[in-house]
């Protein structure tokens, strides 16, 4: 998706067709006062003071023809510059003007722009002419307060976007739409895979039966890859002490994104904004050998962690959610074989989950920075040299971020370009030389000298929840069979008649832990089948005459037309198949 | 294990045996000071000042000792009343007995007890002459702040037991020996279950590998086993809204045992104590029809409560954990076969953990209580028959306890008998007419109206946490089989010829999913041998040339002397089998 307050292009075009569209809303509403009218993300919008009014999709009609006149009109955009007293003078009558003037610098001139009839208060860039902005579209409005603060008066605010091209347009408008579709809480509410409620709390998801089946293969499918690999999987609880955090370092340097803290007798708890610190303590509660490290302490965590109530959104950004998280503990000598590892598993993983539009970032320290990084120039060569090293032996391409490394160390994000919206950090891979000196962890070396270990925070599919939302985005909620938490629904055609063979096939597959559900509601057949379009179930066996007679089953896969027919065995055997498979 | 306290003979034995050892200490020290000697659950104490003098086991054989002297002396006991006065001047050199006196009601003549030459102020009532107290043991000492103030003096406690009988003594010391060896906190520690840190939190147990994989095979057990009868699994947070507290009436009733609420912007959170209001926003997030119902929500859920740090025990009692719970939702016509459901559900679960000293308490309403309990004398009827029904058909015994049923519906608990300490409810099936009118829950019954179901709670294992702590103790941490984090011990005797074999059998065992640890290290065989005894590793292979040569495996099971011998292929399936069995 186009970012347009970034697009040295369209920024400008899209200012310019903000002024349009408040031009028009002026000749239509000639009491409008208007406040501003900035370029942002998604395009731009004008916050606009129609007194009472509460504007209607027939005025966004409106207002659009009256900008397609004006544009038509073809007029010049002209920048002037005027005095403070002159543009006071020039906006007397509108109070939001007034209130911008008022905030700028004393001494400086002001820029404005005219086009025909309509100046407006502005610090531009502009495009030449308003017939630039030909392939326009008014997207949304809504109500937006003064400033932000519910405190003042609901203005009107409108959307819309502007292009070069009728083409680009139109694209846009179908990512749009695309984009709606394939919103994971849409997609969310009709595969019934998780609920919201303000009476639970804003942020705090609660999943539905279906998202708990997805979430639990989930988190069955990499918790035993992991235990595979050698990790050993453990799980603390999502609160602790303030004096853990104290030692970590969070609470200094986090604590904007920690919960309030909970006094508890003579101790402080605070529900945990990360699990690093638990795991560093399970670390300390045996003497270690150097024999048994590499030790990869693993866990499906839950953290808890403060986000204003504006930026929350579905399952993607919460204040509750679990972390796909693990330490690993190991000597400087095993870095290369624990971060080969990690990466081959990153790709073992995506490769499964069909995870494609992918690129690695291997963010280094800068050498010359001597206040931000930990100063242990010998580790950080070692450790940087080996990470280019794996990453080059493994063929990866990779885009080295010199001065982007946290200050504890190296590390490797894998950033993923999802179906809606901008690129995301997926999986990560980071060192620290630090976090275990601050719990004083120690490993007994083979001389009988005891050594600090370095630990590696890695996450493969981040938080689960997040995974969820990104997925069912990806996948338009069209899971792979494996994933689905119905995979077949079963429809007998007459209800009398077919049941008693529909529910054999059930039970058939129930025996062989198929997520089945029989739909023997008193429906028509057709409405049964959109119903479990809509829910995208995978397969769906339309019981007739013709399959109880011939002992068969006649599927629809979902997203297709074709009817298939197989003995109900061998039905059995393609989904087993299929399962085991994890074909998507 | 014998509660002193509810044991009409063996309490006034004990209280008299306080006061011999009180006589005994007055003899060998004589400027002790004495504050009080009462009974408790699990013997008799007494605080004493002994200046700066910290008691020693020496001290205490000599203690012991001159008991004994004084018993065979056996010297009657005494009661006489005196006034206040004659009080305060008898004690007069003992200011832990003035301060006493003076809590005494003003108008009151006061007791005391005498044997031979010491007398002890005392409400009574004691046995009859000091040889009675012939069977005692001093079983430990520790200091103790007066009055339980840390501000206050130290004192020195010293306990005791005393019986009837040396075989009741000897029984019961066995026991008590038998109690250490069970306690899931030394057991929890020998198989590296859980560890507790100051650091973390008081009450806020980490389950190490070992305790994550006993945890994960139980929730898989009972999740498993109850969505084969038709419930679904979900997973919410563990905090939530205190609206929602407020509606339930958790807030109001419930505060002590909640923790401190957090302030979030314009929201109140609060770590959830329990999880039913969140399973019953669920419930309400659709329309339900009757023909829906029943609808079981399920889930491993968890929970905080504020435990004051005195009360917590081990997993046993914490400050977070995680309960086996489900709210069904159905009609009142459904309540009998949704009991008789959990309760076989209950039936069957013990049968596999074989748990079997355990009875039925069926808790109803007093029909005469009308302010304690919910007013709607047709449900109650309904529910209490059906219930005593369900039991009578099952041929179940249990025990009827009227008036001690919630005061919004009957319900059944199990109390088992643990290994260690006094009965508790682990299972419990609880009705509730209440709450969900709370919440205004309705369904659309066949005739169109809407109606409120009946919620019923329901815990099969109680909280996980403390289950593992229960079967801990009751296996003594032998745990069968299919629950042993660790199934299989390979030892090759001499590391260098019989490793290869030993990696082999290692292999094999992976494979097939057996949860097997190679031991190789340069140990003599027996100390790895006795380590694998104290870790309960359920089969030790011992693998030398004569394994190595016939392609077997020799194995010793736990708590057996025997080795047996078997081609590996068979071993396999003989574990694979034993797992599948789940035998105990």
């Amino acid at each position: 998706m186009i970012n347009f307050k970034e697009d040295k292009d369209l920024m400008p075009l899209n200012h310019s067709c903000a002024h349009v569209m408040a031009q028009a809303v002026k000749h239509l509403f000639p009491n409008a006062k208007f406040w501003v009218g900035p370029v942002v993300e998604e395009g731009f919008y004008y916050d606009i003071d129609l007194g009472d009014k509460v504007i209607s999709e027939e005025d966004i009609e409106n207002i659009s023809k009256e900008m397609k006149k004006i544009i038509k009109d073809g007029k010049r955009i002209v920048r002037h510059e005027i005095t403070r007293k002159e543009a006071l003078d020039l906006f007397k009558d509108d109070p939001y003007k007034i209130d911008l003037i008022n905030n700028m610098a004393d001494d400086t001139n002001i820029s404005c722009y005219t086009q025909g009839d309509y100046t407006d208060l502005c610090r531009g860039p502009h495009v030449e002419s308003v017939k630039e902005c030909k392939y326009f579209k008014l997207t949304k409005f809504s109500g937006a307060y003064w400033k932000g603060d519910s405190n003042n008066k609901m203005l009107q605010r409108i959307y819309g976007v502007c292009f070069r091209s009728e083409e680009d347009l139109n694209n846009h408008l179908q990512e749009l739409e695309d984009a709606k579709e394939r919103d994971h809480r849409k997609i969310g509410k009709d595969l019934k895979i998780y609920m919201m409620s303000d009476l639970v709390g804003r942020g705090l998801p609660m999943y539905l039966p279906n998202g708990f089946t997805l979430w639990n293969i989930l988190e069955n499918y990499i918790r035993d890859k992991e235990i595979k690999r050698g990790y050993v999987h453990v799980q603390t609880p999502p609160l602790g002490n303030v004096e853990l955090y104290k030692t970590s370092g969070h609470l200094e340097h986090y604590k904007d994104s920690m919960f309030p803290i909970m006094q508890v007798e003579d101790e402080e708890y605070v529900l945990r904004p990360m699990n690093c610190p638990h795991h560093m303590v399970m670390y300390s509660n045996d003497l270690h050998s150097y024999k048994e490290l590499p030790i990869r302490i693993a866990e499906i965590a839950r953290d808890c962690r403060y986000e204003a109530s504006g930026s929350l959104k579905g399952i993607e950004r919460v204040r509750t959610f679990c972390q796909n998280d693990c330490h690993i503990f190991c000597t400087p000598e095993q870095i290369e074989a624990e971060f080969k590892g990690v990466v081959d598993l990153i790709l073992e993983v995506y490769k499964e989950l069909n995870i494609t539009d992918y690129r690695f970032e291997l963010s280094l320290r800068d050498k010359e920075d001597k206040v931000k990084y930990h100063q242990d120039d010998k580790m950080w060569d070692l450790a940087e040299n080996k990470l280019r090293e794996v990453l080059n032996d493994l063929k990866i391409d990779y885009v080295e971020k010199i001065g982007e490394a946290a200050f504890y160390g190296p590390k490797l994000d894998v950033q993923i370009k999802p179906a809606v919206g901008n690129e995301v950090t997926l999986s990560t891979c980071q060192l620290d030389f630090c976090l275990p000196a601050k719990f004083d962890l120690k490993y007994i070396d083979s001389d009988g000298s005891k050594k600090t270990p370095v630990v590696i925070h890695r996450a493969i599919l981040g938080t689960l929840d997040r995974f969820i939302a990104l997925y069912l985005e990806m996948t338009k909620g069209a899971l792979p069979l494996w994933l689905s938490p119905v995979q077949v629904n079963i429809l007998p055609v007459n209800n009398e008649y077919h049941d008693e063979y529909a529910k054999e096939i059930y039970e058939l597959l129930k025996e062989n832990d198929i997520r089945v559900e029989l739909d023997n509601r008193d429906e028509k057949l057709g409405y049964r089948l959109r119903e479990s379009q809509i829910r995208k179930i995978p397969y769906n066996l339309v019981i007739g005459d013709k399959e109880k007679d011939n002992n068969e089953v006649s599927y629809r896969m979902y997203s297709s037309q074709e009817t298939k027919t197989l003995k109900k065995e061998e039905f059995v055997k393609l989904l087993l198949e299929e399962i085991k498979n994890k074909r998507v």
